[in-house]
Order: structure tokens, then C-alpha cells, then sequence
């Protein structure tokens, strides 16, 4: 039985995105994976800011419920604020990850200190709660911005490979980086090209948090680890959902229904 | 002219919530306070879970947006998670504030460590968050649970109060507690007569978070301090916004409309 | 009954400032808040060295334990090394506060993190240790020195604003600063003009401090909230001060005759 | 082209213990991943002391330069204490990892806080200092002794499960783990049974150093990812082994000799 | 030419005291070292509070200056607060130490983790920040409280060495503390009958505070190595004493005048 | 009785550098001092890398047994990587210790922050884990390279010091050094021409290893103060040494026979 993953790229990105990250993840799957791309219904094309966040995140952990009664293995969400990927934990039983986390972890094992490429200053406050969350604060070198916003990141790749090669010279000669993170999974694809003139690993998080779900999923198949439910984690009762009509008044009719009762501890 | 204050218990609290709150705050606050206590008007009747407050936060948001153009001067968002907390101070110019930031800052300086009173375990995790976003760990003496869920807490106050107390003083005789924070907001009321026997200070989280916001409003009007704008609480553009039709998806028609140009910096 | 709130400057200061500072506190109070700026009898005219806070800080603290005695509510210890605060809390229950403690709490809600403008580099050894003390260390962004000793603050303002702004602006620039701090209590007054510039929060420690103690007062005589007597800030048990005949040796004689018996716990 | 991995049981185990770790590598592996499981060729029988891992440890590392050379893709240092695994990344551009390192970066993702279970008190400052290593300290809800020496783990595996269950119970009972770590390989095989009826994951060192190198070797084939050779890992330089007598003095003739100039960086 | 060491015990102790530390301190003492031992002419029999230790720094402080110009190597001032410490470093170039600082590095390197002994609960906050302002947070095991004050610790030895070796005994046992430090030089001379019955080093304040201080006065003899003075220890200025009536309001006449220009950079 | 103190130089350094060390050491010991400098008998020249570290450690900890055994009082091992040190305090009950260990301690008396200077940017990693195990992560200014592998210190003294002055000058002025540690003992002996010109203490890691070891040595004899072995420094058993034959394997007959049973706990 295959391994199913879904990615989810939270909001509406540009068209051709979903189908862009369809066809990478098929080519880097794993022959036993069947891995599908798709978006939120609505949303906002980036996100940028916390408030879009906000807006997506009952969408995405919508149908990342929706994932679970459907069969996948794990989910995905395809940003590097790994937005709501607690609240995810907290939901379901499937594995699921996003590209911070998954990057994080895999540089850590790759060098003593990371950088970690972002788009603008304004997005470091955010991401320092996610290094300060995965326990990563001694691993960090530095952020170091290029100054671009993520519509314009796939505007002039060349541009944009331009000064995250420069961006990442300087991690590297000043703030002692022994790896590099690109911070943003509108970057994909582009660590290739970088990685070849700079002489040390860049990971790309959409890549790194791809390869670490089929990672984790085969994990909870083979040895059934997955988020623990004791604490932290523990999922909403669907019963006290269904009774405050919660399903209706977010337009998810029947999403919690016939789920088993939920509440994992006493 | 008097500062208005907007008090948002997120979600649907039972009925006689908004009105007790109401009358508390009124009887509570400054001669030059008006203070207007609301919930949205949809959502979940507590937020014991990460899903629960992200199908709020979008409408609290809202809200807060609102509130700065009917005028007000500060929001409180009234849960002692702090839901949302970032994402609404990078939406407005307003003050925002909410219960565990008020509430850990005034324990702060009235003791060297503080215990936290938490209804169940389960929602150690993410108020650790908390207390790391404020930088409150050195200052963390301990959670202690008293066993109750939410929805429990205010059907036997007696039996609340005398789990309160027996928790409270276990976290100074074993913790080394100075001060006690009683860590959900409803809790209310409830710090006095617990207070009187053991002789700590117990900080109410409304009453702190409330009188947290009358003090940043004060600050906000005469030194013109607010949140900064520089980096991580950028507002998003309302030009953006528009443009990509989230008043429309969100049903939130003419939020965003008339506001000033929201990009703060360059 | 009004709120009485006793600022002390610390040493002997130059003749003009009491004058000055009482001119704004009583600009900048609430209606019911009765303020007095006073100095001690001795010492230095500033506390540039740890050497000048060990001389006034017996002073310091007789003057409180009295101030306590005369009715007053609180007591602000009015230099940005918060010299003697932990010790204050320890011999009164009145309310004490202290700039730099103040300043701290109020930017940190402002801002994730947040730069604290120096007079000398020399300074920066002691205030890391209150940095440390409030658990303000994941907010510091950095300490910027403008080298200028206090003295020489309030000589040539035109000077000291231009340093001060230029250190400000190179805060924000190169350490992410979101919000900016005037370290000093004779940089008062200041920050409106660089604020109008620079487009962040510039807390004044004088204000900051002075508010901060009008909330605490207020918390205090509404829910009995104050610096908790159970561990580290127990008084010290008049009774031994008497029998040693402290009173003599030291010059207060009287000051601890017929307080209450001050030893906390049994 | 198959990936190749060795795993290297530090020492010389019971004679068993190759050909049990053979069969449950050979049933776990990936289809296209080829195990290989040795010793080294002398060694105490366990690694409870830092000297038995001094003495080890140039062997380990020389069958890691071995490994490279007859090209394995991967070598795993089969101890909980990750004897080496510094030095092994400075030694090779092969991937190497170990029980500690992947256990760690597993548990994160699956629980907020995690506890070790290790066999006695002893172990606990080494094993600390691999936490703050791989930065997990924020993560550690704290170590669990059994009271059992390596030696007698595999002796009485009945008892040895039911002191493992109890402390791992008490783990999630007293300390809030929400995951729970079996800190030596010694204790492989055992987590079925426990992760059952405590309900929680209990994550196995054997399996999870053996997954985790697994898709690191997959991670350095497709992306070419691989520990960083610029700074903490750059490789010694053979020329300067050969030229200084190493191989002879250390019985290892040849090992280094025709082997890229290794010294990575000018 | 001899080591001069002064050792002073802050305050008005017991009569016997400083015979009992000469006594002690002499039969201790290398062959090339003098050694006096006084207190301060007024103060507090011991400093269990804040304001008893605010009480007597200026004279502690004036004595240490005093001592420099009589020709003394040390000063050791001698209670476990440490109290005066950097402000003393700041006011002379003679050696300063005391018996936090010099059992906590002794302690560090004996064990991963020490245990601390002090008399009542109340002091365990103050002496938290000496353990943080000497780097020594991750060493730290427990604080352990026998519930006595200072001055009944010498009352009933005894008792005070039951009461100590449990306190020691549950360190070790519960705490995981390897080495045990007494936290109050009042513990003086107890080490030795509880080290033997324990098994591990139990650390006297007072023998390690004076050993460490001969250690570091040679090395300042040797090599020059004391307090640096280009930042934090800076001297204050001679000159602005003197100018400013300092020593006449304090009663110092003379002790500042014809030292050497104090101020240590430009 | 006189102290005898061993210092080893960790494999073969060049022909004249123990000489010199016996020289440096006779000169500066204590009349009742006596010292013996050794290296190994094979080994690489230095200690730039993990894997030399790893070659030389079973013979460095071997004779620190046969020291104890010959009746030394303490063994130093030296190099600023402090290489097996715990290891060291496991296996034998004399004291050792190591440059690092000594130098960060007395650095932090001396000042509140200091910088160590390296030889290569690629020590840094290692280097701070020492810092971390020691406690001293808050005391650290910064790493600052002067770009000279060791084996070329000694060949241009002029340059090195000019490079470490160099080096030791940005640290005071741009990192808010207070304190410079020379962090290679192959840079013994420049301190004195640099601090002359610095104005700030430069520690000798030579220098301070050798006092301190002379320290520690004085706190065993007087007081029986040395490594705890109730935990991590633990000894193995001897019985179980000689029972595996590892005697026999790592050609180190006779070394563990007759040795007290040296399990320290039941």
C-alpha cells in the first residue's frame, strides 16, 4: 500500500505553483509515495504576515482532517513558518510536518550552525519563536535578509539566486555558518546552483520537509510513533464540536462526524 | 475624551459571561475608561484547544480592525492564551494586550518567581511558549493543574476555589512560588478569597490584563508608544488585501477600505 | 485619597533637577496622584560607579522605610540602574519601582526586541545584570553607547540628542531594534524629538517609571497586589534592628520604632 | 545502486548481538539499502565508562575512514552515547549518525518534551551534555534511571521491561513526557511491548538511528547534503598523517594514503 | 616580601568570631602568607537581608581602599552573598574575592553539578543571581534549606550537622548533585565530619574563599593578572570624590586623597 | 611531602617544546612544587582535529593511571581543547585538569566578559562546548581567529604576537572584552608583551593550568577535595578491566592490577 502525502500550499498561490511542486515532489518521491499538491479554496497569495496566516489556518487544518478520513499518510504545510503546524499535531493522527521543522533538524545533524536565508527583515520575529520552539537557538548563526519580498522571490530568479549566493557568502564568512537554510519555499529549486559555487549544504526546505515526511511516515507505519496524545497534542472531543454546531458555523458539514471519539486520555 | 477599551472573550462564552465581565470592568475601571465587553459571533464555547482558537482567530481579528476604526483606543483579547496576540498587534496601531502578558509582567516585579495555575496539563505546552515569548522563564516557578477543564470551572466554585488554594499552596511551599497567577480567565474573581489566606499576591488575569491596557493607553496618548511598526508588527497593506479579494473570501466587506496605506517602512 | 508617589534622585543632583523633574511629574500625573521629588542628604552627584550606589544606598533605603511611615503609596528609585530596588522591596510594602525595571516591562510589549541607549560602555556590565534579573535577555537586541558621561548629558542637549538618535537609528538598523530605550534618567525629556524622526518607541525612563508606579499603586490599594513577603523580599524583623541598635549606629534613630513586627513568616 | 550502510557496535559485544542487530537490520531496511553490522576488533564488552570509549574510539573511527574507502554510503556508531560522532563527521564525507542524534530529532517532532531512559544515574551528566549538544535541552522533561548496568539489560528481559515501564510511566506521570526515549541500544526490541500499554511513543534507538541515516544518505545522493566541511568538520589534512608516521604508529597502514587531499578549505 | 591578606567579616559578628577565623586562617595559610581578620566597626550581627547588607557596603567598601593603601594583596570579604563583591573589583586593583565566587568555580570543578546549603528558604533568591552572575546555572543541582538562621547555626553545632548532612544526603540522592557547597561561612569547620560519612567533597566557604584568594594574588604577583579595569571595574575618579565632599559626608576623611588619578581609560 | 604535578603534552610536539615547558613550570612553580613534563610516545604534532585527539586520548588517560600509581599528585593535560579531561577525572582519583577549564575560571574573576583567541576559525565548534560545559557561555565575548594553524605559532613570534594583539585590541574594542585567554598553549609565553601594551589581563593557558592544578592539589591534601565519584566521574571497575583483557589489547600490562576495586558505589 502506497504512502500518501499531501502537500498543502496554504492560500492561493500563482497558478502554475501547485503544478510545479506537483511535478518535483513526483520526481524526488520515493517509488512507494504518492504524493498530491493542492492550496486552500481561498486566502492570500503569500504570507507574508501573520494575519494572513490567521485567515488560512482553519482552511488548512481543515483539510488536513479532511486528509486523515481520506487515507493520507501525512500532510504537509508548504511555508516556512510552519503556519499552524501545532494546531495540525493537535487534530489529527497522520504525520505531519512543514519546512522549518524538517530543515532545522536536518542542518543540525549537518553542522554545528545554520543560517537561514529570509526574504525580508520584518519575517525574523516569527522565525525566531520557530528556532526558540524546535530548540535550535544554539544551532543559529544568523538570519540574513535579501531584501525581497516572496512575489518577487520567482520574479527574477537570477536576481534572486544573486543575492541569496551573496546572502550566504557572508552567513558563512561572518557569522561562521557551516549551513545553509533557504527560508522560504518560494527559493525551491534554487539551492542547486548555489550550493555548487559555495562548497557547503543549502537546504531547501521544500525538499528537506518532503523527504522528511516519508521519513516519518514509514516511522509510524513500521513502529506506530507518531505526535503523542497524552498532553500537548491531545485532539479537540469531535463530540463537543458536533454539539456546538461548530461544523456548521465554518461551512465543514459532516468534516468531524462518525470520527472516533477523540479525546485521547480519560 | 474618554478610552474606550474593547474587551473580546473569543468565541461564544456561555450567555451570562459578556454581562458579568460588563459589570466587572465597570465597576473596575479608571473615571475616564469606557469599556465594552463582546465575543464573535461565532466559535467554540472555550479554546482548550489550538483548533479552537484558529477558528476564532480570524473573526477576533476582525474585530480588532473594526474596533480601530469605531475608535478605540486599545482591544484585550480575553483568554489567558493569548490568542492571536502577534497577529493583532501587527493589524493595528491600537493597543492590544491580553491576560498572560499583563498578567506575567505585573508578577514580575512583585516576586522573584511565579506559579501558574492551569486547569489540566494539556495546556502546559503552549503557555510554556508564552512565558518563552516574554521571557518569563527564569521568572517561572512552576504550572500546577487543578484537574478542570474550562466549562468546569465556574459550575462549583467552591470546589474551583478549594483546588485553587491547595494548588497555590503547594506551589509556594514546594516551588518556591512568590507570587500565584491563576492562568484562565475564568477564573475570575476568584484571587480574593484565596489571597486573604496565603498571603501571596494572586494575580487575576482580567483584572490584570485590563488594567494593563488602561496603563498602555495612557502611554500610547500622552508619549505616542505603541507597538512598533518596524519589523515583526508590520501591518499588512491594505492595498494588497483589497487586491486580492480577502474582504470578499472572508466576508468582511469594506474592513480594509479607506485605511491608510499600512506598509509601514519603505 | 490620593495616591502619594515619593521620587527619590538618588545623591545629591544638580540644584535644578529636583525642581525640574517634580515640574513634570506633576505635568504628567493622574488627577488623584500626589507626587514629591525629593534627593538624599549626601552623596554623589551621580551614580556613574557601583562605588556611589553602595553610598547612597543606606540613604536610599532609610528614606523609603520612612516615606512608608508618612503615608506615601510608593517610592520610585529614580536612576536607570535601578540601585537598591531588590533591597526596597525588601524592607517596605509599599509600592517600589525603578526605571529601568519600568522601561523594560513596557518595551518588551512593544516590541520583540529592543536596544537600550548607554551613556558609557562602562555601564554595560551592571545593567546586563538587570537585562538578566527582569528576564529581558531574549528581548535585548543591544546596548548602544553614545560616550558621553551623565554629566555631560544635560551640558550640551543638542549634542546628546544628536548621539542619542544616531545610536538609535544605528539600533534599528544593524540589531533589529524595535523599540529603543534612553538608559539614563538625564536623558529625560529627549524623546519626543528623536521619536518624531525615527518612527519607533523611544521609552523615557522617567515616564515609564512613574507610570509603571501609578499602576502598581493602583493594583495594589484595589486588589492588595504588591512585592509578595513570602521568600526573597521577607522584611528584616524590627525587633533585631532595635536590639542591635542599627538605629544609632546608622543615624535613624526612631525610623524602625513601633512598625509592626516585620518578620513575614514564623 | 544500493546504499550501503555499516553499523559499527563499539567494542566487542556478546557474541550474539551482531547477528540479532543483523537480522532486525536486514527486516527494517529500505529494499534498496544494503546493512552491514560489525565490531571492532578489540574493545571492552560495553561503553558505560568514558574510558572504554577513549579506547575505542580510534578504531571506530579508523573503520569509518575503512568504510569510505570501500564505499558505504553511511556509518552508524551504535551507542547511545554517540561515542565519536563529532570526530566521525571531521574524519568523512560519508554520512554517519547515531542512536542519541536521530532519537532526539525524532522525539521533537512527535512531543513537546521527551524523557531518556537510561540504566544508571551515572550516565546522565555525558548524556546532558549530548542534549545541549543537539540543542534538545528545552526539550528534555528529564532522564529515568532503571538501576541496570549495559550488562544485565538483555539478561532478564522480562524485568527489565517492567523497570523500563515504570519509569517510563512515572516519566509521563511526574515529569509531563510526552515521548519517551530508551537511552541504549542494549534496550532494542523492547519498545512494542511498553509503547502498547503506556500509549505514548516509545522511540527505539536502534531503529531510529538506522531510519534516520537512511534518509541522510538518500539526502547526500540526491541533493548532496552531507555534513559541512568548512568549519567544526573540515577532515585532517593526509598529507600531514602520512608525513607525521600516523599510520605506522597506529597500525593502519595505508588507510589514509592515496585519499583526496582532505583538507577542505585553502 | 610577604602575601597580605585581609579577611573581613561584614558587620558586628560574635565576639568570638574573628579570633575563632585568625585561629583558623593562620593554621591554613602558605608559609609567605599574613593574614588579619577584622569586621567593621558598626553593622548588623549578620546579613540575612538586603538591608543588612546595605547597611554596611560603604564601610566594607571604605575598609578594602583602605587596605590597598596599607599595603594588603586581598581582601576577601567574607559571607556568602558575596556582598560588595563587584563594587569592590570596581573601587580597588587589589584582589577581591569572597565565598560564593571561589566555592562555586572550586565546586565546577569537581563535579557536573553541585548542591548549595543554605540556612532558610529566604536567601535562596539573592543568591540565584550569584550563581547566574558567575556563569554557573547549568551546575547547579539545588538549593537545599535546613530552616536556620544564621545566628542559631553556631548555637547547637550538632544540630546544625544533622540537619546539614541530611539536607547533603537528599542533594545527592534526589538532586543528582555530586559536590555539596555550604552556603553560609557560619557552616565554618563543619565540612570535614559530614565529608567523611558522604563520600563526596563538601566545599567550605571559607577555606575556599582564602585559598582561591592566595591563588589569584600570586598570580597578579607572577603576572599581572587582577580585575581588568577597562570596562565594568573602571575605578571612579579620585578627583570627583574629592571634589565632591564625598569623603567628609562619609567619614573618610583622607582615604582617597594622593591615590593614584583612578580613572582608567582616556 | 613535596607536590608532584605531571604535565603531559598530548602526542609528539616538537623536540624542544618539553624541555622549554620543564623550564617555564620549574621557574614558576611553588618551592614545594615539583614538576614533570612529558608527551606521549606516539602521536600527531598537534591537536587541530578531533580525530588526532581521538589517536592520543587511551595513551593520555593511561598515564594519567600510571601517574597516580607512580604517586603523582596531579596531571595537567595540555592543551587548550583540555582533551579527555573528563575522562581523566573518571579514571583516577588525582586531580587534573586542563588549560581551558583553569583559564575560564580565573578569566571570569577578573572580569565580567572575555574573548579567546584561536589560532583557526574551525576550533570554534569544539571550543564552544568547553565554553558550555564549563558554565561560562554568558562570560564569552567572542572567538576571535588570528589565521595560523598551531604548528606555525612558534615558527614567527614577532607575527603571532603581532596577530594576537591585533586580534586582542578588536576584542576590548568591539566585543566588550574585558579579558583576553590565549586560547592555544602554544601561544605560552607572549602574554607579557602584549598586556603590557593592552591594559588588559592576558591569561597564559599554560600559566593558569599549572597554578590552578598547584591550587586544587593544596584543597585535596588540606581537605580531601577532588573530582566527586558518586556519578559521571565514576571509575571503572579494575575487576572488570582485567577480566575483558583489555590490558592485553591496548598493550597496557600490568597498569590496572592491584588497583584498589574501584567501583565507587555500590
Amino acid at each position: 500500500m502506497p504512502n500518501r502525502i499531501l502537500w498543502i500550499n496554504p492560500g492561493r498561490p500563482p497558478d502554475n505553483l501547485n503544478r510545479e511542486f506537483q511535478q518535483i515532489l513526483d520526481q524526488e518521491k520515493r517509488p512507494d509515495t504518492v504524493v498530491e499538491v493542492v492550496s486552500t479554496e481561498r486566502g492570500p497569495r503569500d504570507l507574508e504576515y501573520r494575519y494572513f496566516e490567521a485567515l488560512v489556518l482553519p482552511d488548512v487544518l481543515h483539510r488536513i482532517v479532511r486528509a486523515e478520513r481520506e487515507g493520507f499518510d501525512a500532510a504537509i504545510i508548504g511555508c516556512f513558518y510552519d503556519p499552524g503546524l501545532e494546531a495540525a499535531k493537535e487534530v489529527t493522527r497522520i504525520i505531519v510536518t512543514a519546512p522549518a521543522e524538517a530543515s532545522m533538524h536536518i542542518a543540525a545533524t549537518f553542522g554545528h550552525r545554520f543560517s537561514i536565508i529570509v526574504g525580508r527583515e520584518t519575517w525574523v520575529p516569527q522565525m525566531m519563536e520557530n528556532v526558540n520552539r524546535y530548540g535550535m537557538k544554539s544551532h543559529l548563526a544568523s538570519f540574513r535578509s535579501i531584501g525581497l519580498p516572496v512575489r518577487e522571490m520567482q520574479a527574477d530568479p537570477a536576481e534572486t539566486v544573486r543575492r541569496i549566493r551573496d546572502a550566504a557568502q557572508r552567513a558563512v564568512a561572518e557569522d561562521s555558518a557551516e549551513v545553509i537554510i533557504l527560508g522560504c519555499t518560494m527559493e525551491y529549486g534554487l539551492f542547486r546552483e548555489i550550493q555548487g559555487t559555495l562548497g557547503v549544504p543549502i537546504i531547501d526546505p521544500v525538499l528537506s520537509a518532503f523527504k522528511f515526511a516519508e521519513l516519518l511516515v514509514e516511522l509510524k507505519k513500521r513502529y506506530g510513533w507518531a505526535q503523542s496524545k497524552v498532553s500537548g497534542y491531545e485532539s479537540p472531543p469531535a463530540e463537543q464540536i458536533l454539539q456546538w454546531g461548530l461544523q456548521e458555523e465554518y461551512g465543514v458539514d459532516g468534516l468531524w462526524e462518525g470520527t472516533p471519539q477523540r479525546r485521547d486520555r480519560g
